[in-house]
C-alpha cells in the first residue's frame, strides 16, 4: 500500500498514512448512543468522524488512542457531506521505523508557508546590521540565539492570528521589515525631533515586542495551550522580564532599557488589550502600529480563505467580529 | 529701517517688518480696566500684548484692525517674562507696493516644511506610475490636478495635526508613500489571498482619502475654519462625493468604485471617531493604519516640540491627552 | 381537492395549497444520518419539517427544490409536538395557470396590515399639502414617484423591525405622521426661536430619512438581503446620495439641501448605530425621536407576540435584548 | 423718579426698579485688591458688577446685602464692554408698601412663558377627560390637586431645561399632550397587540412622571437646590413614593399601580440616566420618547438663543455637549 | 427495601428514594423521536435522562408528572458516560404517611451549610447588641421577626451567588460580620472625621441592604423566580420601601432614615448594576465593599467546585466571565 | 523672638518659625504686573502670598529662594480675606545650629497621624507571625527590612490618597489588618474550597501589594514626584520586578511564588485602572477589596474634611469625581 498524504487524498482513494490526532471526546446522541468524535489532521487537512461504542474501534479508541500522538493509519478518504472522513482500516503508533518511510513530526502540524530557518536568519541578520548600538545588538542577537530552538516552531498565538508552528517568526519578520521601513522613513521626515528617533531600538522593540510568548504559550501538537504564568500574568510582562534578565548581562544603559521594556509593555496600546501604558515613545508608537497591522491582515487572510458564507461579504463570526467583504464573482 | 523677520528678532531689536493679525479680542482685566488682547505672527513666530483702550494705539485698534489682516509695522522686540511682545511705532495695511519689499502672504503663515508643488508633483507621479488600472489612475489624476490650486494650500484639519499651509499635501503624501511599501508588502506576503491584493487600490485611496477636506475646512489667513457642511456632514462623507461626482465622468467599474469609496468611509475605522463602516477589505486596512500611524506621529512630535512641562515626561494636556517620554538629559 | 391556505388548515386537514419555499439546508443527526431542513410559508405561517435523503421526496428536494420559488403542494396538516408540519403527497413548481386559481406572489409573503398603495398615496399627498417650498415637495414627491414600484414592497429592514412587505412604507408612514403632530406642536410652542421650525423640511426628513433603503436592501422571496454597497456604505450615506442626485435637478437652494441632508446623515444619533453626526437642527431632532419610538414601539409589539416564555414577562433573547412586561394572567 | 423694569432699560436711563439679588461673592483681583461679585435681576435680564471694599457700597454690601433677597434700587444703567450693569444711587430691602408700586417677587423670577394657572388647568382637565379608569384618574387629580400651590411655581430642574419658574407645568403639560396623541396614535395603528395598550395609563405617566421634583428640588428665589434627599436618593425613586403613598388611599389594582410605577422608574430609560429599568412597556416607552424630545428640544431652543459664537454653529459648551446649526446669514 | 438518598448512592445500587422533580421539557431528537427531558434532585445531587414517549413511563409522565413536586421513587442508579442516570422501577407522589420515613422537602433542596435558625438568632444577636440608636435598633428587628419565616429559607439570588435555601441568611450574616469589623477599624482609625462614622448604621445597613429580596424573588421548591414588581421595580427599590413603611411606626429621626435608605439605594455602587446612585457616604461605602467581596467569594468557590476544564486554570464561562486559578496538581 | 509653629499662629502674631517653600511661580497681573506667587508649609498649614517684582523681597526671591528649601522666618500671621498669609520681616535658609532650637525637616512636612516606626515595627510583627511558609515569611521580611528607611516616609502616592509622608506605612498597614480578618473569616466559612485559602499569601501580598511605589515615585520636600520609570512602567509592573529579585534568593517554591506576583499584577482589578489581569484567586480577591475600600474610604475622609462647599453635600469636584454627603446640620 503506498504512502500517501491526507491533504492530498481524492474520494475512494485507500493508503497508508501518518496522521496526528487531535480530538477525542465522548458525547452521546440526543438518544442516548455513546460515541467518540475523533479527529486526526496532516498539516493542511483535518478529518472528524464518530467512533461508535459498539463498533469495531470503539474499545482500542476509549482505551488507548491519545490526542498529541501521531499514528500510522490504513483508511480509505471519503468526501461526504458531512465534510470530509476516513473509513479506518488499520491503526497504530508511529514508531522509530516509520521515519525511513519519511515520517515526521511537522508533516501533520499546520505550519507557516515560509522556512523556519530562513526566517529565523533573516531576523539575525537584521539585527545585526541596523541595530547600531552595541548593547542593544548584542541583547537581541543573544535573546534570539539563546531562545532559537523554541522560536523556530512558536506559534504567534493560540488562536486568533499565526496560530500555527513558526508563527511567532513569521509575524516577527514582517512586523520587523514594517518597522524598519518606518523608522527609516520618519527619521528621515523629522530630523529635527529631540529626542531624535531611535531606529535602532525600533527594530530591537520590533524583534522583541512578542518574545514573552516563550513563556504565555506551552506548544503541543494538538494546539498551543497557555501556561499557568501565561493566565496569571501575561506575555506582555513576561517579555519584559526576558528583556530584564538579560540585559543585566549585557550592560545595556538604564535609560535605553528602559525605553525598549516601554515598547514591549505598550506595544498593544490599550489597557484593554493588556497594555498598561499607551505608547509615549515615537519608537513604541511605530512598533504598536506594525505590529497591529499585521495581526489584522493575516486575520483577514484567513477569514477570507476559510469563511463559507455565500453571497459578497464572509458572516462577522469571526476573530475580528465584522464582515469582510470578497466581492460579486 | 530694514525689514527684518518677527521670527528672526532678537530682544531690543527694532524693524520693519511684516505680519498677520491673528487675534482681537476685547478683555477686562480682573478690576475694570478694558483693553484689546491683540496677537501677530510670521510663519514660525507668534507674538500677543495688550492694546489698552487708553493708550495711543486703542482708537485705531478697535475701529479699523481685523484678524486675518497683513500689516507693515515698526516695532521693537522685547522677549519679556510674559512672553515675546513687540512695541509698537508704526503700523498701516500692507499694500501692493510691498511685493516690491519682498512681502508675500506666505511669509506670515505656518507652513509645511516641505514644498508644496515638489509634493504635489510627487503625489501626481505615483498615481500616473503605480495605479495601474486606466480608469482609477485617470480619476485620481484628474482630482488633484482640478484641485490643484486649493490642495497646494490646504492644511490637513483645523487643529490636531498637520494644521499649517500644505499640510494636507504633508501628510497625504506621507501616507501615500508608506502605502506604497505596505501594498508592495502584503501582496508579495500573501500572493494567495483571493481576491487578491489591488494595490492600485491602496494608493489611489491613499491619495484620496481625505479629498474631502476641500469641502468641510474653509482655509483663512487666521487659521482655518469648518464650513458649514463640515460641521454638517463632515469629510468622510465628502470625500466620496467628490469621488462619485468625478467617477462618473471617468468610467469606473463599480465593484471599483465601491471599493474606493469603502476606503474613504471607513479610514477613522471606528464610529466615534466618524466612520460608520470598519475597513472591511485589506485594501481599506492598509490605508487606515497608514493614515493613523502618520497622524499620531506628527502629534507625537507637535509634542515634543512645544510641552514646556520640566522633567523627562511632557503634560498630558496635549491632543494625544497622554504623557510623551522626552527622557532624562 | 380545494385550495386551502397554510396559514387557515387545521391538524389531520388534507388540501391543494400555494406555498414559498424559505429554507433548504443539509444537516445530518448526531448519529452521522443524512437529511434536508426544509421549510415553507404562506403569508401567516410558516412550517419547517426534514425530507430524509432516502425518502421518496429526497431525490427531488437535493436536485431541484430551490428557496424563493413557489409551489403548489398537495398534504396533510400535522400540528405535531415539533410543531406545524406538512406531510407532502405532491409537489410541482408553480406555473402560468395557477393564476386562474388565485395564486399570486404576495399570498405567500409577510406583508405589511396595511394597503401598500392606500399608505403610498398617503404619503404623497402629506408630502403636496404639507411642504409649502416648492423645490422641497417637488424634490419629495419625485422621490416617492419615481420609485414607486420598489417602495410599494420594500421592507423597512432585513430584520430587528418592520421585516416584511411593504413595511418601508408603514414605517415611513408612521414616523411622518408623528412628524407632522410634533412640527405643528413645537413651532406653536417656540415662534419666537430663530431660525424658525422649518415645519416643512421636517416632513420632507422624514418622508425621505430611510429611502436609503432603496439601495441598501434586496428584497427576496425568501427574504431580504443586503447589498455589496448596504454592507460597504449603508443606507444613510446612500438615502442622502438619492436626495443629492435628484436635487441637482429639483434646485434646492443650497442650506435647505444641507439641513434636509443633515437630517438623513443624523437621524439614528449616535455614531456606534451609523450616524456620523448628531442631530444638530430641531428638525433633526424631531425626525430622529419620532423614528427611533416608531422602530422600537413595533419591535415590542412583536416581542408581545412572538415570546412564548412562560410568565409575565418575556425572554431577554430578543431584538431590544431586555425583557418585556406581558403582565400576569 | 418713575419706576422701570430692567430688563427694558436703556443705556444711560435712570430710575427706580425693583430687583432680586442672585450672587454676592468675595473675590480679589490678581494683584490683590478685594472686592464682592454682585448681581441682580428681574425677569428677563441679569446684571453683575464690582462693589469695591474701599467704595461707598463696601461696608453694606459685606455686612447686609443677601442673595435671594429683593430690592428696591435707584440706579443708571449701562450697556458698556464688559456687559450690563448698573451705578447704584439707592439701595433698600423691599418692603411691604412697594406692593402699592406694582412689586411681586414673581416679577423678578426667569418663568414660563404661559400662564401658570391654565397650564395647571389644561392638565387637570386632560386629567379628568382621557383617564378612563376610575380609581387612576382619581389619583392623578388628587396628586395634582393637593400640590397645587408648590407645582404653579416648581421648575422642572435646577439647571439643563426649564430651569425656571413654572418649568415643571411647561414640561409635564408639553410632555403630556404628545403623549396624548402617541397614544391614540400607536392604539389606533396595533388594535390587537395583546395586552392593549393603556391609554389611561399613558397619559397618567406623562402627567406623573417628574412628579418626584416636589421632592428632589428646593426652589427658591435665586434659584433651585437639590434636596438631602434628592441628593442621596433622586426624583425617580421619591416621584414612585409620591404615587405610592397616594394610591393606597385611592385603590388603584395592583397591577395597574405597578405599570404605572415602571413608567416613573423607567422614564429616564438608561441606567447611568438615573432608571434602574429601562421601560419595560409600550407605555413606559411613549413616555420616555415624549419626555426625553421635550428636554433636548428645549435645551436646543435654547442654545440657539444664547449661544454667541459667530458664525452658522454654535460652540458645544452647552448642555447638549454638542454644536448646534445656526445657518448661514 | 431500604430509603437510601439519591446523593450517596452508587452505581448499580437498588433503592427507595425521595427526589424533587425539578425539570419536565418536550424535546425531539433530530431525527424526530420525541422525548420528555427529566430531572429529579434531593439536597446535593441532580440526575437527568429522557424519558421516551413509547416507553412504559410515557404517558404517565406527560399527563400526571409536574416539575416542583415531590416523588417516592424505586430506582437503580447508574454512573454513565453521559452523567449519573436514574433507572425508574417505581413512581409515585410523596404522601402524608412518608413523613413518618423521614421525609421533609428540605431534603431535597440546595441549602446552606449553616443552620437557618442559628444563623438567623446570631443576625438578631448582633442587631440587638451592636445598635445603639434605640429606634434604629427597633426597626432592623422588627423587620427580621417579622419577616422570619420567609427569611429562614429565601435565597440570596435566583442564580449568580448564594442561589439555594437559605442563601440570604448565610449572605447576609457573612456581610453584617464583614461590617461589624470594617465599622470598629475605620472608627478607631479616623475618630476625627465629622460627620463621625455612624456603626450602628454601618450594621443596620448590612442587614436590611438586601431586604427587598423578600418582595423581588418568589422562593419556589424548583428554583426561585423574579416577581412581577421584581422584574419592573427591583429588590434596590423595594427594600427601601421596606424600610420606608417599617420606619413610620418606628419613628425613626428623618436624617438617619434618609442614610439608611441611602445605602440600600447605593449598595451596588454603578447605575449599570442597579444603583441610581454612589455611595455618598462613609457608611454606605464600608456596606458596598463587604456585599461586593461576599458575593464575589462565594462565585469563585462555587466555580472552583463546579469547573470541569481540564489544567490549572477554569473555563471563562462562568457567573464571573472570567478564568479562575486553580494550580498545577 | 519666641520659636512658634505656623500652623499654630493666629491673626497678628509675630514669631521666628521654620518653613518649607512649596511653590515659586513667576506670574503677571491681567495688567502686566510681574509678581512670584510663593508657597511655605508646615506639617498642618499652608500659606500662599505674592512677591512683587519691586517690593524689597523681589530679587531675593528671583535670585536664590528655592522650593524644597527649609527656611527660617521672621513673620506677622494675617488671617486675610484672601486666606491665610505671611508678612516677612527676615528670612534665611536654615543652618546646622537651628536643630538646637527644634528644627528638623518633619515638622515642615504632610505626615501620618501614627508613628512611623511603630507602624513598621506591627507590619514586621504581623508578617513574622502570621505568615507561615518559612519562605514567604523570609521574603516579606527581608523585603520590609532591606527597604526600612524609603518605607519609613514613602507616601502612597502622589496625590488621589495617602500623600503625605508614612502614606505608604499607614495604608499598607491598614489594608494588612483588613486582610488577616478577611482571610480568618473566608477560610473559617469556606474550609471545603479547594485549594485552600492561603492565608499566608493574603498576608503577603497585602504587605507587598504596593511595593511597587519604591521604585514608581520620587518622594520630595514639595511633593513625591513619579520617576521615569513610574511613568513608562509604572508600580504594578516594578513591584512584581521587587519581589522576583528577591524571591530568587529566598527560593519561593514556583506556584507561591506566581500567586504572589499575580496578586500584585491583579489588585487595581480593572484594566483601565492599570490591572493587566483580573484577580483569579481567591486571595486576590481578598487584597483587591481591602485594598480599594482603604484607598477610597481615606478619599472621603479627606473631601469631607477640606470641602468648602456650602450645605448638605460637598462639591462633586474631588478624587472621588462625586458628591459626598455630610448632612444638614
Amino acid at each position: 500500500m503506498p504512502i500517501v498524504s491526507l491533504s492530498e487524498m481524492t474520494n475512494g482513494q485507500e493508503g497508508d498514512l501518518f496522521v496526528l490526532m487531535t480530538v477525542k471526546e465522548e458525547l452521546t446522541t440526543r438518544d442516548g448512543k455513546p460515541y467518540f468524535k475523533v479527529a486526526f489532521r496532516d498539516h493542511a487537512r483535518e478529518v472528524n468522524f464518530p467512533i461508535w461504542h459498539d463498533s469495531p474501534w470503539g474499545a482500542d479508541c476509549r482505551d488507548s488512542w491519545q490526542p498529541g500522538t501521531f499514528y500510522k493509519v490504513r483508511g480509505v478518504f471519503r468526501d461526504t457531506n458531512y465534510g470530509p472522513q476516513l473509513e479506518l482500516r488499520k491503526i497504530r503508533e508511529v514508531c522509530g521505523a516509520d521515519e525511513a518511510d519519511g515520517f515526521s513530526p511537522a508533516m501533520c502540524l499546520a505550519q507557516s508557508r515560509f522556512d523556519a530557518r530562513e526566517m529565523f536568519d533573516e531576523l539575525v541578520a537584521i539585527a545585526r546590521e541596523k541595530i547600531e548600538e552595541q548593547a542593544l545588538r548584542q541583547l537581541v542577537v543573544d535573546l534570539l540565539e539563546h531562545n532559537k530552538n523554541e522560536l523556530l516552531t512558536l506559534p504567534a498565538a493560540t488562536r486568533n492570528h499565526h496560530a500555527f508552528v513558526g508563527g511567532w517568526l513569521e509575524h516577527v519578520l514582517s512586523v520587523t521589515r514594517t518597522s524598519v521601513f518606518l523608522a527609516n522613513k520618519y527619521d528621515q521626515d523629522y530630523p529635527e525631533m529631540r529626542p531624535r528617533l531611535n531606529k535602532s531600538l525600533v527594530i530591537a522593540g520590533a524583534i522583541l515586542h512578542d518574545i514573552g510568548k516563550l513563556r504565555e504559550i506551552k506548544p503541543q501538537p494538538q494546539g498551543a495551550q497557555y501556561t499557568a504564568s501565561g493566565n496569571l500574568i501575561g506575555h506582555i510582562l513576561q517579555g519584559r522580564d526576558i528583556v530584564r534578565e538579560a540585559a543585566t548581562a549585557d550592560g545595556l544603559p538604564g535609560d535605553l532599557l528602559l525605553r525598549l521594556e516601554h515598547i514591549i509593555v505598550s506595544h498593544q496600546r490599550l489597557p484593554e488589550w493588556g497594555s498598561p501604558k499607551p505608547p509615549m515613545t515615537p519608537e513604541a508608537l511605530i512598533v504598536h502600529y506594525a505590529d497591529d497591522l499585521d495581526a489584522k491582515y493575516q486575520m483577514m487572510v484567513c477569514i477570507l480563505r476559510e469563511d463559507t458564507n455565500p453571497g459578497p461579504v464572509t458572516s462577522k463570526k469571526n476573530v475580528l467580529y465584522q464582515k469582510v467583504y470578497r466581492g460579486e464573482e
